[in-house]
């Protein structure tokens, strides 16, 4: 059914104007000043936007769904996440594919486009894990680029576990930069985590506080130097996922300036949150455990100014959504420790609305600041064509937002399948009244109304 | 006329697509995957673009026209300079308001606006000159400020003549902050400079090859960082015009890390030509005489690398259209030294061809980066509303870019004033096919075809 | 009469060794294993130092003592200044010259000179302070570097009466790499300082708590910036005195290894006071106000490393001693502000007690450094010959030091002549047994027990 | 036999002056103005040293003598290095105890000490190589560092060989700091250097020249970088050796300024040497290969800078004497290729002479810096008591230095046991006139003349 949008205020990048928006099929095919709905194909649902703005559909190119962890999986599936997404403003999320060191990652592959195709309500794509590399894999990798999956996602953390070597470092990003594809990596060094933390326990520090002690901003310093200084020797382009800190920030782009080629990004709760929240009192610190961890108050304020400076290129979330009473109590002292409580804040339905209340609302970013880091630069650095702006020809992933709602947010009401929010009780500024992917309408008003399973793997270039 | 862009691919900061684009009156009003003439008001003009690009209208920061200097006066007019501008696909130009330390900032702005008003050809606006600070001109500017040019300008250098000393420029930062205005600056030490001047010149070392040694790198960075501790303090936007070098980069960089709103330029000359050129023999070099310098070969390699960051902005020119036959010859040995030699390289007739073929072409930039520093990040600073984009509402500033095409540099036949051309036989790669201002077309491959003098003040935002 | 100084633990900067030490004249001649009192000169007093550290004289860089302000003087005389630095350990001050801009450099030399001459017990040179600079002037400054002051002072800060603009900072470095003299620098940028105060007693902010924010770290740091560019650029060796924050010691460590040939001074407040001083009720913050100010308490920790790591070469006060009663008063609110309290914390006397105290028996720093920094190299950048070391040859400036004893700062026991301590009540660990200066027993036990007015200019090279 | 020397100029790290200096048994036991022959014990040697330097005896803290490569040894025994070094004016050597991964530690102490025990002429001590970290050889190392072997030594090149893993790394700078020594390091990314050799000799570059590329400075950074990383987190004082560029010394400075106990060591070819040399025709380059490799010309100045800023504290020579024509020859192509190539450039005898020539004799050093680099810093960093000064109860480790001396150094007749010198035919200032070990003379005019065998491990202290 075409859809036409009247009388919006259309946020872009770089863009500020009003103007109607027609789509026809799965793409925007006309904007003009005015569109007069009679000049539309017949059965044209008309949309007002009087007194909102229309962004492009934004897009989380850092979320985990499909993630199996200790003999149990994270309690979303492509259904919920999808319409927590779609609810929460988000058209398009990336996955990362996590074969374990022993798997094949063309089956890993299939495995996890199967759980997201058929499923998923909301456009997606994936980065491919590289946990182990061998000309074998090699040879998988290069046909899953050919599908489109432009991407590699490594770890210098979890050695052992997911982690590469140096050696297999190397030549991920030789052959990244043989494809023209981007690595996407998660910076730590493992060694230094694994030690600290068991320092800690053998001292009795077992409980959530003690995470981010376990691994400090030098770890994670240390941990981007280290990617740029193999990027630097291979030209291949990288992006460093969850910077929290000054620190890591540095070391990044001190490389830019030396010529690397290089993105930052940085999630949502690096933005917002604190460690003050691990340390909350009966466990409840489980809640805010993710890695790299919060970190003080003040690098928080840091964050904010690498993102309005554009230094960091886009905001994610690093959604993994464990729950709080059956999951994360895994770690809980005495039986556990702060090392098994499963990583992760789900955050992928909160994000759009949490970025904008802190963000825009309190005049840290501007709006063509956030549209760019949390939809347009995903896009252009992932490849994913007709994503991230609204042109004609792009598809018709639209975002009409009310800037004047008022909300708060609680775990018993959100479409995300965990038993608790981060975020309970938050005051959020603002809302999406209606948002489509690729034409149809999918949420009004903080409901999902698709159809569900309509969601497309996006094919992407380099 | 109205007219009707066909089959351009369209080419924006952010976008890359085909869609038609059909203007009324001065803006664009409707893109739309295809257009059919017939559905066009009579009159319309149809443009051809099938392979060729559709660009915004490109921008110009950084300009003088009207520049009286030592008792004569830099050779372009408003005629000339926007014929030359317009024919190399610049659309908007923005000169400095530069009153002597004694003059009305009022009457200044009087006398800069009567001499592009009525002669432009294309669209313009100011950056007013701060070269004094006092109650009285303070008020001077707020009303100058009001009538729509919205930054100003301070040079740290020339101190005595233009220059502001520290209190002047505390104040320009602070009223800029309060009015929500840009200061740029122009940011070497002055004092260095003489000093250094007196010293070479004392040694006989009075040819043009000694501008460079006379403000070296240092000198710049000193520059910089005064101006970003002076922001820091005053917490006002500023805008660094023509960094030469990375270390003046570097400060920039190092001072928006710590949370400085600033901005960086860098101009055509530091981009493609070196320190080699003002080395010439023959008095030639003096054709390469400008401030901040001419740098190291391996200095422009780094300025390419920040402007592929993005830690540059934008890409102006710093035009200063001087004689060589006539004028730069004032400082010619014996009679003269390198401190007599007009400063400029007239440019901004090629600096979107050059910035084309030598960094599109060559791979060190990509098509967005070209349109964003070239073009949108000068309308977003500046608040150039209806400029720097393709959308429906903004102005139909509009360039059809034939990528195709092969020319070469020539002073005899370019439109400039000037008697030389600082890239007399280089080789274009590309060239402006149509270029309208508001609808209108100005130019045609290579000649200027509009109507004189149309060209008009931009109001500007905050 | 000779000296034996028997059985000491002999601690330089370098060494720690057991051995006895003879002083004939006024020099060390003799050192020897055991030297037996018999073979000394009749009348040889034996000083027992078994258990006793023996340390060279210490040396104060940094102090002033003859100081016209606001048509009164600071408390101390020579007479009272040399005692307490005697009592405390210290056998040479370096203080500065400070005409007024109208003055005349001989003259100020000769007015100065004879302040301390014939009057301070202990050695002393100056640093000639540069207020104006012209050819009259730079005649003068040759001829008092030829009578041994062979270091200049400049202040960046307080333009206009104290302060030199970049004229003649240029000049005067340039004059000093000619001379192969030291230039000295306050820097912090004036006029940032002037209009900060502004508007902190615009707003009502007038009490001692605003200090600091009238100056915070970053105007220092643009002044530490601003020397080493002149210093890079016209090849002086340049000693920046008082750093107070990590940010002015970053500045010079980056032009350090940029290849400046740049010092870097601590004085011992930003080493153990913090800005909470200065909050302190009731104007008694006026006691702790100096610049650049104390600062936040983590600054004071990174001042220990970078003295830790001979970053920081050397450790003096900045002694200005006024009363608190009569002098500090002067800025109390509401008649006063803050920028009328005279500046300075006296503490030529607690220097070295307080280093020890604070820095050795903590760990911070050992043996060597503090002797280093408090001793040797105040006389290798000053050229002090014979001073800063335990060698045969050498001045017998020398402090048996006894690390055991145990005592308190008490204003009313004090040997300076202020009315208050900024130390009162503070423990101090050790204390000088014996204090001699070019062999003459001068102070014991925290009684000054010399000839009074036995002090002497000392020549010093380049 | 007790000597005398007379008339020297004593230099040491913060002194210079004039006195006799008088030896008894190994020890220094008196320094005086003037002593009279008479009045010393019978049978003393009267050593005129009239215009002459007396400087204590230098010490090298970066050798290698016992060094099997591949089923072969390097040409120096004990007896021939510790010739060449004190013919050279080094009286102390300290030597890597090299294990194979297998092999026992304290086996290896055993071994390497036998080597040296009665064969070296000069006094000696080591650093213990840790080629790996478990429980068994832990014990051990805490053995070793009783018997006074307090530094160890850790690749972080050569992974697999003799390289150290980190959680390796971690444990061994956990040890270092229980138990108080010093971790010194070669640091360069095993992984990225033998990648680029890989793709190196995979593009048939195979000769010497290729050296360089395959281990670029950043190689070097990120080794730093990493060291500095577990050096802040474990609290560990280390040494960085052989630093070859700007690059790394910088790591390592941004790192002290954090607070991180570290030290940065430069050994002589890469201040005097670049690599130019190693790209001689004729596999003559060969005999410039070493790890880190020599560098562009203009880092070597850096270097120099980095020295006499003091950020350098030591300058060794990492010593590895390999034959031209039987050993370097390994590498020669086409059978073998650059990888093939024994590293080391034999310096232990010149060392001195060259950093005299090209440091003092230049002006870059001044004559305290040349004795605390080459000398003092090496004996305080690695507890070597007794040694780096000239004091009384030091060892007495003289060398009496005439600065009037030119000759040229040649392979022919040279005391290094390796059949070419890299220095062939350089001129030299300065020669070492009188050297002695302990009290007894060891090398007269470029002579051994002293008894074989007689060195001694010094013990070391923490």
């Amino acid at each position: 059914m075409p859809l036409l949008f009247k009388n919006p205020r259309i946020i872009t990048s770089t863009d500020d104007y009003g103007a109607d928006v027609y789509c026809v099929g799965e793409q925007i095919t006309r904007i003009e000043r005015s569109i007069d709905p009679k000049s539309c194909a017949p059965g044209t649902e008309v949309i007002d936007a009087s007194g909102k703005y229309l962004f492009p559909g934004f897009i989380d190119p850092h979320v985990h769904v499909y993630l199996p962890f200790m003999g149990t999986y994270a309690k979303d599936t492509w259904e919920t996440a999808s319409r927590a997404a779609l609810v929460g403003g988000t058209t398009t999320l990336i996955e990362m594919i996590c074969p374990g060191k022993g798997d094949e990652p063309m089956a890993a592959f299939e495995t996890w486009l199967s759980k997201a195709s058929g499923v998923s309500s909301c456009d997606f794509s994936f980065h491919m894990g590289v946990t182990r590399f061998d000309p074998a894999v090699e040879r998988q990798f290069r046909e899953i680029v050919k599908r489109g999956v432009t991407s590699f996602k490594v770890f210098l953390a979890y050695k052992g576990a997911l982690g590469v070597d140096d050696r297999e470092l190397f030549h991920t990003l030789r052959l990244a930069k043989e494809l023209g594809v981007v690595v996407t990596a998660h910076c730590e060094n493992e060694t230094l985590v694994s030690e600290l933390q068991s320092q800690l326990l053998a001292a009795g520090k077992t409980g959530p506080e003690w995470h981010e002690p376990s691994r400090p901003p030098r770890v994670e310093a240390e941990g981007v130097h280290h990617l740029m200084t193999f990027a630097e020797l291979t030209g291949a382009e990288v992006y460093v996922v969850h910077t929290s800190c000054d620190e890591a920030v540095g070391e990044a782009t001190r490389a830019i300036s030396r010529g690397v080629n290089a993105h930052i990004e940085v999630v949502l709760p690096h933005l917002i949150l604190d460690k003050s929240f691990a340390e909350r009192p009966g466990f409840e610190g489980a809640k805010y455990v993710m890695s790299p961890p919060l970190r003080d108050k003040q690098q928080t304020e840091r964050m904010w100014n690498h993102l309005r400076s554009r230094a960091v290129s886009t905001v994610g979330t690093d959604h993994a959504p464990f729950d709080f009473e059956t999951q994360k109590v895994m770690g809980k002292p005495p039986a556990g420790d702060f090392t098994k409580i499963p990583n992760g804040i789900p955050s992928v339905e909160n994000r759009v609305d949490l970025l904008f209340t802190h963000g825009v609302c309190t005049g840290r970013i501007d709006l063509h600041t956030f549209v760019d880091a949390a939809s347009t630069q995903a896009a252009r650095v992932f490849g994913l064509h007709g994503k991230g702006t609204i042109a004609v020809g792009a598809d018709a992933d639209l975002v009409v937002y009310d800037p004047g709602y008022r909300g708060a947010i609680r775990a018993k009401s959100h479409q995300m399948a965990t038993d608790y929010s981060a975020f309970e009780g938050w005051e959020t500024k603002g809302r999406a009244s209606v948002v489509t992917v690729r034409g149809r309408v999918m949420a009004r008003d903080g409901e999902f109304v698709g159809k569900p399973g309509t969601g497309r793997l996006v094919p992407r270039g380099r």
